[in-house]
């Protein structure tokens, strides 16, 4: 399990000082919602950091052990809601997953997505992350028979309501494997996929002794 | 033009005195929101009179004159949305035009839309009606080079909201030769795409003198 | 996987007609949101039918392969929550799951969700279902490694505007490993936990030739 | 069919680069919410490049082929709504129609109004544009009898909560004829006018095999 | 002014034990929202009574002095409207103003109004009642010099939401000359026209003594 | 009747230019929602221009015709409610109305307002201001027996969601001579309350050759 | 501390079973929003049952400690808000309080709630009970130095959109010394007013090992 | 009681005009949403002025007199709550209070809130801050028998809609000791707890003549 440290709110200082305390006993750490300036920062105490510039995080990733059983797909509407897809694959990817993304399929092109659909069927657990209408995860959840997390994105005007729009139709889906998450949340898709995509072998239990030290520090 | 009479709120009596005082100068009457036994007394008064039951409508159908130009096509996503598809079928065939269906495609299934795609493209005119997450005409509009009109209705439950989920989803589609009508508004889909239907030669003007009389009797 | 119906607006001939023509190639099937007399059709076709009071549901379980991997938890609030919960527990069950259960552990009384906390920690995948705040998921989520279904219902008044409270509160968790379905929707939670559960050895993929085709069928 | 580019969000560099790759085999292009720093840009490849201020819109029209059968008149309530009317003009002229428009015509003086109604009754599609209580529609949908598309915008304050009044006054009109898109929305009805107004001669369908790529491209 | 009783919610009896009470000192006695039942029990009591079907009101009017200064018409959308604006009516008449209506003028037969003009501008106050778009008050207030206090009606469905689109259109209407009151509140509208409309010479002061006893009644 | 201009969104040389087409036929102009960059215009072109800093008014008053049959009184329940209160009290004064204000008699100090209970008592018509609860108008309509015009505030923060809470608080008023504009509307409230005020002697009936020209100038 | 049961949503026979568990060993029991089939089962079990018809609660008192330090006062602004206003009142005497009320004194009628001002200043701590535009806690407020528990019913129509006009009303009061609690929720004031009101000496804590057992049983 | 004076809004030189004015009769005065520009103006009046960063308060705390009978504690959910949280406490030690706090106790991470316990049973009364889900309340309501004052705060993004999720969730608390606040009201909260903490011996009554003089200063 990665550290995950909140960004957005926090001087490049303080992200650099709450670096440089996990830097000893963490070996992933994950900062959303950052800035280059605080990536100077943490760069400094870190060569191996890396900084995301569409998603806007920060990555040290020092383990790269794979932890999922399966491939992990993020597929995402349209160009403007490639911010969000990219914190999904961040996550994912610092967690441990395979990763494979597919953009700009949104419905009212659906040869695009149709002619695409390995990506889909590759996949143990699906993102689906969609600003405006919405409608995408619904018909990704039409085409595999794995768990599909959606995730509403902001993108959109007028009626949209800054995601609103977006969030009540993934809630509606009328795919039965559509679970979905708060507005703009990359974040959590990407962590709740990782769970979900542990390797868990038929009569194994996942060990519950490892609490989520850090799931409560978004936000 | 047929005479259109919202049914609803009208006692059978009502409904009938109504048909009565229109029958000697209408030649075609459609009642919307009725019951059957407002039927039974419009059918005392008029033999050729018919009840539909799915949409609830009740028809006056004598003259059979084609006014449009194509094929108006009907596309409703479950089949709880079938009764505001039927509402739309019944004002658009009354209404002059050649009127196809296609029934129970909704999102989740694409591979059923899409091996019935002929009903789309061979259509001048679709209207698509859908409940839930209404994602149907995104999705559609991106097949067809014609307008879609988009019909939320409030079937569903929860986060539907009695219809709202599908209303904003459809008002934010991504195909951009999308509009909407209101909730449930299986009448007035029918209205406009028939007006959109008409035959209209190049340089022709639609005669603006038969103002539209019956427009304002929905509610 | 099952055969799905949606009980709810369909007579009790309709629902034992869809289950006829269903029950020559379906081992199992599920009916939500029926009710007794709809069972009364069922039962004459096939006497394994079984009806569960508290969710509604009928099923129709004659193949009790176990297709999980770990155990799926049902947790709830509440007692007016335990019929969503129920519909969770059954769907969940007729998808080869081994389920337990939790009720009546609202956060108020902290204690009893502690001193239960081993039904917790053994699941693969937890439901959490609660009304009025909406808070559990946000706890129980806290307290495992797992993914978490919440489901908010519609069991409140006043501010809980028939669980919009109870969603919006879900939707932002402060735990990263909750992901949200419709309001009451428990089919939904089971459906989708029981994918999330299924036997996934390392480098396994799942068979996506098998395509869900009942999913669609909810509404 | 023109190729359509948002230019909101995007950088002017990002839009002439988009240009640059359309011009050879795109005859038409329009990119709608651009300034005129996207427009310098855009220049220096094309000569004919013009710009619109009101509308912040970008066009290149070099194909004046009449696509319309008829002439669409955009028609606005208010000073404040005259950008959205002159970016469904932008939009209906540059795929091929005779517009014409009629501005500050408020339903608060409606004598302006009829006194100027051959604007209205010479249209064969119309584009009403409306904020505050978007009433406009209702009473011009009610002076014709041909598709009235209603664009609500954002102008006002107060309980007109950035568009929702003048949106839901929209869907709610007791005019048949009245169809809506989303607030703001004068590309769209630009758009969807324009398919209405296509040469259809009677028992001709459109071609359906140009499918509309760039509709998809909003947003 | 007259003592007014709001029936809906008291049993026959319990109205009539109210009514008996005032009997004595009161000359008019204005029940609302009261039914046929309520009538009977009233009739009994004072042979002056009448029952006003269409607005559910029982009146006592047993002083008929003109009270107001000038006209107040009452303006109706649509038929469903009218009980709302005859509660309008009722409450103008027995507080001793000469009222007018005007009924099934609704916007999209901008004609019928105007033809009916003279109504309008013969009123020293209006009370416009309308439903579902709520567009007529800013069509009347354009068109009369004097207060237009606009009744938002619960007519309408779907994007109607009870009366919300009415209600937010009439505030943000574009005519300065539009006060607002509650959804189906005609007796409101029909007590403040009625306070606006008191015979008032210039310089005058209202006598501020008689406090308005029964305002706060209304619920 | 004063001309009257929205200022807001408008540079100064454009306020300017409309002034100078109105000042030779309008004896008095107002200007609403301006800054003093446009004062300064205006007032290069009549001196008798004044700016009205809280209110943000300006105002050519010319003829000082005193039209009211009474005093306007304009009360304001927070010093932050002032701007828009003052926004009323210029209406009126430049419609010829003699006018006194009452602020800081919010209802939680209610022995304020019941010891200036003069100021409401000698009032015609009343505008109470009031932002947050909005709970002023009710019990001012409380205490007079005039119309009360009641204008809710964006004043507050959290959940009083930009003047919502208030603006329904007001809908809703206990008191029955309470009418309402919308949110922040001082100009809709002060000319309204004028309109109200006018004097009308017995039997008269107003003037209604002299249509309002300008009300329909806000926004 | 009473044992408390939610009457509503269970059957007669379910509520007696539940109070013959508890008799042996509580003292005192409220059952809340029961019916009087209810009260017959109840009454069997206990003689000293009562019914409390305005408020729908059962109570068996019989330990009539006094635990509170001084009084309780019940003020409710309309008839209608008696029946949530009685729900405090039985539920703060069951709990150890001297009670008083105040009835009827609606915002509109000021002069009411003035001359009945003792029973504001001799309590301790008061809850007051508003539906429509939930006005009457602000200026209670403003009257006394104690706490105010407001509660909002969903008493009105219309724009009151079931008591939220009332909530948000009293959560934007300019009386700082007004708290909350949820739409209707009669009984959670008078549980809450119980504990504020509990004798506590200086320097004395309260004991905190009688945890509240039954504060959950609300829904 | 202190003076209370709300900063925001103010300029500096205001702020320390309205000190100057009260600095002579009240020995403790408040001023909240207050920035670093103003102390500097209080402090050049009063030496004991203090500002405290973190809640942008100033105090000056002259009389240190303990007014209250127990402690008052203030918990925070998460970082983003402190300053909220950090009024609360200010107002509340202004008021002479013995204030505690416990911050960064999410329901996330249940078992840091149960290990500091202590903090919960010493006080008398709880003041308990959140943002998101707003779940704490809740769950610390259930741990102790003294009054829970909820403070909902603006911390989230997408569907907490500024605090509004938490507002609800607050509201629906199924813990019935649980009273509710505006959101960022951490003012108002401290205010109230001060009042319930007050020293009150049995048979005691508040001294009713002090009225809260400053209560309507917030905002």
């Amino acid at each position: 399990m990665p550290e995950v440290i909140l960004g957005s709110g926090k001087r490049p200082e303080q992200v650099a000082g709450i670096v440089k305390r996990m830097l000893p006993h963490s070996t992933n750490i994950l900062i959303t919602r950052a800035d280059a300036a605080a990536f100077q920062q943490v760069r400094k105490l870190e060569k191996r950091a890396e900084y995301h510039e569409l998603s806007r995080a920060i990555t040290i990733h020092r383990d790269h052990t794979t932890l999922g059983a399966g491939r992990i797909a993020v597929v995402a509407a349209g160009t403007s809601d490639i911010p969000v897809a990219e914190e999904a694959v961040v996550t994912a990817r610092i967690m441990g997953n395979d990763v494979e993304h597919l953009y700009d399929v949104g419905v009212a092109g659906i040869h695009r997505l149709m002619s695409n659909r390995a990506v889909l069927t590759n996949a143990r657990v699906l993102i689906v992350v969609a600003g405006m209408e919405g409608a995408l995860p619904s018909v990704v959840g039409g085409l595999v028979a794995v768990p599909v997390i959606a995730v509403p994105t902001s993108v959109g005007y007028g009626a949209s309501f800054n995601g609103l729009a977006a969030l009540l139709g993934m809630l509606n889906s009328c795919a039965s494997n559509v679970v979905v998450v708060n507005i703009d949340n990359g974040f959590g898709a990407g962590f709740a996929a990782s769970l979900m995509n542990r390797v868990c072998h038929e009569g194994e239990r996942p060990n519950q002794k490892s609490k989520i030290k850090n799931q409560k520090s978004k936000m």
